[in-house]
């Protein structure tokens, strides 16, 4: 019996999630509910129905899982518990200080109505997470890193978008190699914000803009880039399409560690993710979790879960038994 | 209330429980047991007392995890199904083709007597079966590779050994570093055996013996040696003592995945360990699946478990809440 799978909101993260659908025979994609006209929505490489999210309802029995692929600046604090009661839903929310309160409203949610809502999963939330807490549990004694890029953050090429002058912008994040390697080689710095990461710019201008007042706005912005060295390249639109459309991301979590009777030995753990394109492989973790939601809720549990509380096995179509013959 | 965990077997991995135990406040080591005279064995960092194994069950209601620290070709396939009929146990059983065998004979004695069983756990097995399921599921279009050392290989270096004119040895596996940067650069190699590590011996002579000859039977040694390209060095006792007696060792797990409409996209996961002490290491990861052992028997789990078959939450002694507020 194959997972019946929909997805909520159809713009890069719900394209990554239909192409993931498609490396999982386990799976099958049966809808895309959408808050635009769906006549206007053209679904990628299948001919699933694109249903209005105001017909939702009478797909309750037609879905297994919803996966939400919405923002979560506004979409998913409202989604998440508003679907969880209809459906069982995985999202991958995002804001890492507002997940106390998104687990509490979907876990009340779920429990209420016997469904059952993952949330967080991505690679930061999610696999990240997972590399913290198995390190942290193994070498209690030590020190988190996480490192994020080379990579583009939304947050801050919009951010860059709102200055007046500029036509378009994109900004990568980028780890410094120097406090990279003085984590691995167990150096365990004390690194400032401006010591880990770098930001790169590039940036349109309109017409007869100042590029040195643009500069100075972008280079001295508080908490976006005053605390960083940032480098700002004003580039034309063309080069702005040909070399900046990518969507390419990743990073590293890092743990140094002792052990010994005087913590004279250390250790390293590090997860390394190099990604040709963010929605996508957000879009195949989504779905992991989505295979493990499934079963949980034939299990019969209900309620809010994370990527911390799932066993590994739940991700996996392959039996426990094939697990241990091949991957263990 | 604190974990109360005994030790089983006092040798290099039983130091690494004890050492790690002393970073886990929330456990309690109670107990070495020995098939030593007792009086003989004595226990590095604490006083706690050390029993003979044929007094153990005398520590049934005393224990609440017995690691069981004995080696995997002959002492762990007894001792884990056997010791699991009296005591909740965690093993480091790490002979990969066996795993199924041993997984159901521990299974069966612990669902007929209550008790849980924790197999496998240590770093491979463990972390990096971790690593491989995870990746595996999340990229399911895929190749895995597994990379080990630098470090000693413990067979290796014994079956140097027992050449004739060889008085002792140490035999390092080395990842060849042009197939791990093909691995990490995407290009989805096909390796051979040759080409993804190589093998470093140094080796003292007996006094009169053919230094030629020894080496033809290291290199050219059937399944051991014959498909490396092996270096070999002679050394003196000293050099022996003074330049390799340490236990690090470490490796890698490599995912190189794809995704898109063509699979035009690539993702590179890896998780790499460089470990100071191979034993402490390992003796880490027990305790912490130890405590996860503990917690599953509480809640009633009987039968044996892999770490596939574990949610991460279960390894750290912190809430739920905590991990979501401070590492998710």
């Amino acid at each position: 019996m194959k997972t019946r799978v929909a997805i909520m909101g159809y713009g890069n993260l719900g394209r990554g999630v239909e192409l993931a659908l498609r490396n999982s025979p386990d799976m099958e994609f049966v809808a895309v509910f959408s808050r635009r006209d769906p006549a206007k929505v053209s679904i990628k490489t299948t001919d699933v129905p694109v249903i209005s999210v105001n017909d939702i309802d009478a797909y309750q029995d037609k879905v297994d899982v919803l996966i939400i692929c919405g923002g979560s600046a506004t979409d998913l604090p409202k989604q998440t518990p508003q679907y969880v009661k209809k459906f069982n839903v995985v999202d991958s929310f995002d804001t890492h200080a507002c997940i106390p309160d998104h687990f509490a409203a979907v876990d009340a949610a779920g429990k209420e109505t016997n469904h059952v809502g993952v949330i967080s999963v991505g690679w930061d939330p999610g696999l990240f997470s997972l590399a913290r807490v198995y390190s942290h549990a193994v070498l209690p004694v030590g020190k988190d890193y996480t490192f994020w890029g080379k990579g583009v953050s939304q947050g801050h090429s919009d951010a860059v978008r709102r200055i007046p002058g500029v036509k378009d912008a994109k900004q990568y994040t980028i780890p410094v190699k120097t406090a990279l390697d003085a984590v691995r080689a167990g150096k365990n710095p004390e690194l400032t914000t401006r010591e880990k990461h770098t930001r790169e710019v590039f940036a349109v201008l309109e017409e007869g803009a100042d590029a040195e007042a643009v500069t100075k706005a972008i280079v001295t912005m508080p908490n976006y880039f005053s605390d960083y060295d940032t480098t700002v390249h004003f580039i034309s639109e063309e080069e702005m399409k040909r070399d900046h459309s990518g969507l390419a991301h990743g990073g590293f979590v890092i743990r140094s560690g002792k052990t010994g009777t005087d913590g004279e030995h250390n250790h390293i753990f590090e997860l390394a993710l190099t990604l040709d394109s963010n929605p996508e492989f957000t879009g195949s973790v989504l779905v992991a979790y989505a295979r493990a939601a499934h079963r949980i809720a034939r299990e019969g549990g209900t309620g809010c879960r994370t990527a911390l509380d799932i066993a590994p096995a739940y991700l996996c179509p392959e039996s426990g038994e094939e697990l241990r013959a091949h991957l263990l």
